[in-house]
């Protein structure tokens, strides 16, 4: 099934805060609901948040003809999933495509909100191809390829199928998956919670390691491609992604082997020249200082707790997206 | 005070299962009760267990003459010291120390115990000093050096003042140390725990950061080193270390940073002739895969924890010892 989909009137998804232990479906009717859902990150991912925000300008109208609220009621709930969470980008950006269509009336909506649900569907299954075909082409078909993933870039963050682990799910439908090593991903633990089962789920070879495990592996030959996601890449090609990326990425250009980023066209920012001109957010101390409600460290401790990291161009053997193969290390740039 | 010590009749320790929220020193007169404290790891490192050792000695001659023990009742007792933890070959070591006078008597052991306990000082002192002052050298004394670690290789670790953690106690001391950056420490969390406290009581500037996030703020310009401590070093100079330390070597490089290993020479095995012969302990999944009594990652899933990972010698700018410093990079061997 799709993390986020539409049934007759309602808006489906896969509630993340319950993984990996319980997979309960949340079946969405009220807009308020879908709030929620969006704010405690039952849904989460950039692309995902895309298809949350198209089906909640959906949502509205449904809500409102039942309830029969007038215009303005029905604008103030399509922004009120606008600005749930007002950093993700996607989420507007997925309200504003389908709320653009409100004089076509709520048909016309729901045929262009499924439409933003299978393009993003249709896009990770174009990079996972290209991805699963690169390390085909770079590291060989006689034996399953073992691949070094960090963080969640899954179906989970998308609508299906996933980017970076889209490639890693392309690898094993044909048959070409070696084990999979999945970073636990600190401080909020996505690798083991969210990618462990997707991994789990789609009956790979797994093993799960804390971050500062993958360098040495990779060193020990233990994996024969590094592949991750991103959240921004600059026009030069530097790519920043989950903090503890750049490790593997280091650790992948001394053993010599692939450094690939799966990430879609979306993605990639000309107007951002390079790593250097990306603002890293800090999220503070409360994530890395305890774990659950237990505090670890001295009460009085404060952590630096970067939330992203950036890989220099030099680094990344490749860029895959939806429509071609970058290779920044040889000098290509995205943009 | 040190993290062990002998106190009229009896040894005391800093409990370390109680820290960073509880500051509980344990007052020991039985052999058994010694036992315990190195079962449950209220005591550990391998220079602390080599002074728990030598101390147990003492106690079970106390123990055995006031509650009226054979000789061979008192041999017991010292093999159940010796046995403890089985790996730790300090604590054997420790015990032979002092076990092999007993022909000399009770009060002939106790002074040897304690030199036992001084020797370990004092090298930490000098590892200190050493340390210090090839950092003044590599990065200079007109501003304050900003150090970053992994680990706990600190007093904790030894009878006081510590190893890596010496250095940056010594710089303290001299009012030459910037801001720390302690690595937590996945999976057991000795950074978060235990070297947050040290850096805290001693009134150091510290943050504590995830594992993942080390590399990173090493490329930022966020350190001026890395000093790390060593379980141990080959003839040849690659350093096998607590699993997350090859990543600070590889940023270290990266950054043109000195990456400084800080151990006794006790630490450098001739008969290892490189990382690659260095038999790496994997752990088993129970530490990754949840924290405390909670399960992180789905309940099949497992893990690949090795403890301890290896830093190749051309990464490795000096390995700072009691007696002298070593220049891997520049093609000095240690043994």
């Amino acid at each position: 099934m799709r993390t986020i989909d539409w049934d007759g009137d309602a808006v489906v998804i896969i509630d993340q805060v319950a993984l990996p232990h319980e997979v309960r479906t949340l079946r969405i009717e009220k807009v308020d609901d879908l709030v929620d859902a969006i704010v405690r990150l039952a849904v989460r991912g950039a692309p995902a948040l895309g298809g949350a925000g198209a089906l909640g300008a959906v949502l509205a109208m449904d809500q409102g003809a039942r309830e029969g609220w007038d215009d303005a009621a029905v604008t103030a709930a399509i922004d009120r999933v606008r600005n749930a969470r007002p950093t993700a980008v996607n989420l507007a950006w997925g309200v504003d495509r389908v709320a653009g269509l409100r004089h076509q009336g709520r048909d016309a909506m729901l045929v262009y909100a499924r439409a933003v649900l299978d393009e993003d569907a249709s896009g990770n299954r174009a990079v996972g191809a290209r991805g699963a075909d690169l390390l085909a082409e770079l590291c060989g078909t006689d034996t399953p390829i073992r691949v070094h993933t960090h963080c969640n870039a899954g179906a989970l963050a998308c609508v299906e199928w996933g980017t970076a682990l889209g490639v890693v799910r392309t690898l094993h439908e044909r048959g070409h998956l070696g084990r999979v090593l999945a970073d636990e991903t600190r401080p909020l633990l996505q690798g083991a919670r969210l990618t462990a089962w997707e991994l789990d789920q789609m009956g790979a070879d797994f093993r799960v390691v804390i971050d500062g495990a993958g360098p040495f592996l990779v060193s020990r030959g233990e994996t024969d491609a590094v592949v991750v996601g991103a959240d921004r890449i600059a026009a030069n090609g530097d790519v920043a992604n989950k903090i503890g990326t750049y490790s593997l990425a280091l650790a992948a250009a001394r053993a010599g082997i692939p450094f690939v980023v799966a990430a879609p066209e979306s993605t990639i920012d000309p107007a951002t020249p390079d790593g250097a001109s990306i603002t890293i957010e800090d999220r503070g101390s409360d994530e890395v200082l305890g774990t659950g409600d237990r505090r670890t460290a001295p009460l009085d401790a404060v952590a630096l707790n970067p939330a992203f990291d950036v890989t220099p161009a030099d680094l990344v053997t490749a860029i895959v997206t939806e429509s071609r193969t970058i290779r920044p290390s040889a000098g290509e740039r995205p943009a």
